[in-house]
């Protein structure tokens, strides 16, 4: 293999190190390091749980008493140069006597971008940048957007039949996808730091929204429901002591029922109504933002989802499509509400991607920025 | 090359001059020969339209006067026994002295499967079979299906947004598919020899139903309106006399008004109700396929389609889906009508594909043979 070769081969080792950390970073990114003396590898490690050590710092520890002075260390994002939970890591790397620095992405932050790099190029140490920048990027998409203007990344998910249809007319749903694609959905709600549905789901289904792999991280759960309709005897009401759970509502919610609510262990959000007089949609990202979410998976229902996409609060798309036609002017679909009279007001998608899961298509896309967004 | 290869080489050639008969063979398969002698082509035929000569004959005639003994003939389907329209191609071959005949597809004829060759080998002739048989079948498959019990092979096309809408809430529709896709339908419309809709599709939108590609053959059009509601002002009624038009009704149409039909150009088909009260779409299927169509291509809507799912009478499905979210409760989807209670009873789909077309995706499946098939 020739340098270039090898500094692709340690960067993805570096990769598998940083996935180690998905759904507990949040909201930092995933991020991994690898150190290298004389074809070596001499130290693994990543960045395990927002509030621990960056994954230099981790490399570092796991080398332990190992001379790495003169290595090459490859690490999946700029390491960092201001003193946050933890010393910066350009100043541990510059400390260590580290020969050669191999960085994947950059910094998205332009207040940080570059910084850190400079900060090891002017000791003296030789720094490479862009191996496997792309996939570094695309496994931090959440990080890389938050990290910018502080708003959550919102993923919508649904599974469908290939006719459109998420039941059967008489209202049945499970399972619709299979269970590779149910099995996925859980690792998104480990993923993602929240999960949103309308309290229509939530009257319908009463779900828990908990992430059912074992070991996995439950998202906080943010319910839309403009006049505090659900009640107190649901799920994730009676369990909000033990998961965060939000409650998004309007001036015109009872301040009594606002009180029972919060009794419960429920956060309440009261937020403004938009034009048809629910939740304001952007209103609550940016809020969820502030609160320092930096993910959504929006599951429906698909009124919620018409106005999400309305209000261009959605950054990506995930349809689990199965191998079956449902039929029926009566079943439900992944997007309903009022929806729009003219194409010209469709909401556009770029970037599509498929890929099988299981007997499922699974489709992901970008929402094209809008205008109104 | 070795022998294999070279025998792959030329049955593609000879499949690429079968796909030149595509849309004007039907119910006759497309098939294409290659005459190679010392390693030269010597003449390449295909099969143009039905009546027309065979692929075999084609080849000889393009041959002129050139020794065709001891040549190697490739063709995509086995050559036939039988007096037909033109003599036995397996008695042709013989006189010919072809010394080698390489075949992709046995005849999916039961009655005569396999005759052909036994032909050919009796008269010392050496018969290779298999080769490229896939490609063969897969490009004939509305011939395979049609030739072994006389039942056209019904094709339901749908172009919908990622969320499973056909048109807006507002009733738009055109186009949700990108121009390659709307490229593709038009080439559907010449390859299958009829094209279906419901009333309901010709009363919302007068469509002609024709091919519009230059030089394209326009389908047979098969209207099924059960009380005769399309004016006789429509579109395909005024136009029935230049091209083949078809409206299955039942017992409870107006006498006179399928005289005033006939008498536009239209044949009327009779046909039984089913249990909802409708045209008996089975009946339809037999119908047509005893007047030698052997290939429908569905467009709708979605009751239509929804009826023709339940009555077990589709073999494939091509749904386009576009880069877009549409929305609303009110929206048209695929498939319609009254659908279905449980999902024991949804329609299922086999042997997924899915391509990128322009923008669009094209997902085709087939429909898993039912019970009440």
């Amino acid at each position: 293999m020739n340098q270039d070769q090898l500094d692709r081969y340690y960067m993805q080792m570096a990769l598998d190190e940083a996935v180690k950390g998905r759904g507990w970073t949040n909201p930092n990114p995933m991020v991994g390091a690898v150190i290298v003396k004389d074809g070596q590898v001499i130290a693994k490690g990543y960045h395990h749980r927002c509030g621990q050590g960056h994954a230099e710092v981790e490399a570092f520890r796991a080398a332990g008493d190992r001379d790495v002075s003169g290595a090459t260390m490859y690490v999946t994002l700029e390491p960092c140069s201001h003193y946050g939970k933890t010393p910066p890591c350009a100043d541990k790397i510059v400390e260590k006597k580290i020969g050669r620095v191999v960085v994947a992405a950059l910094d998205p932050n332009p207040l940080v971008a570059g910084r850190g790099i400079s900060r090891i190029r002017e000791a003296g140490i030789e720094v490479v940048t862009g191996v496997m920048a792309e996939e570094s990027i695309a496994l931090n998409e959440i990080f890389m957007h938050y990290i910018v203007d502080k708003q959550p990344y919102v993923l919508y998910k649904s599974a469908m039949s290939l006719d459109g249809k998420i039941c059967t007319a008489g209202g049945e749903s499970q399972w619709i996808s299979c269970e590779e694609s149910r099995v996925e959905v859980q690792a998104l709600r480990h993923q993602y730091m929240a999960i949103m549905v309308g309290a229509g789901t939530v009257l319908a289904d009463d779900p828990r929204l908990t992430c059912r792999i074992p070991g996995g991280k439950n998202p906080i759960r943010v319910i839309v429901d403009s006049s505090l309709r659900v009640p107190l005897t649901a799920g994730v009401v009676a369990t909000a002591r033990e998961i965060p759970t939000i409650f998004a509502c309007t001036p015109k919610a009872d301040p009594e029922r606002i009180a029972a609510f919060e009794a419960a262990g429920v956060q309440v959000l009261i937020l403004p109504e938009d034009e048809d007089g629910h939740t304001d949609l952007k209103k609550l990202k940016d809020a969820l933002g502030q609160q320092q979410i930096d993910s959504i998976l929006l599951e429906g229902g698909g009124c919620l989802a018409d106005a999400a996409f309305r209000a261009g609060i959605i950054n990506k798309v995930m349809f689990y499509i199965a191998p079956a036609v449902i039929g029926g002017k009566g079943a439900l679909t992944p997007v309903e509400g009022a929806g729009i009279a003219s194409l010209k007001e469709k909401v556009a998608l770029t970037d599509l991607q498929v890929r099988k899961v299981g007997c499922d298509l699974c489709v992901t896309a970008l929402v094209e920025p809008q205008e109104r967004n």
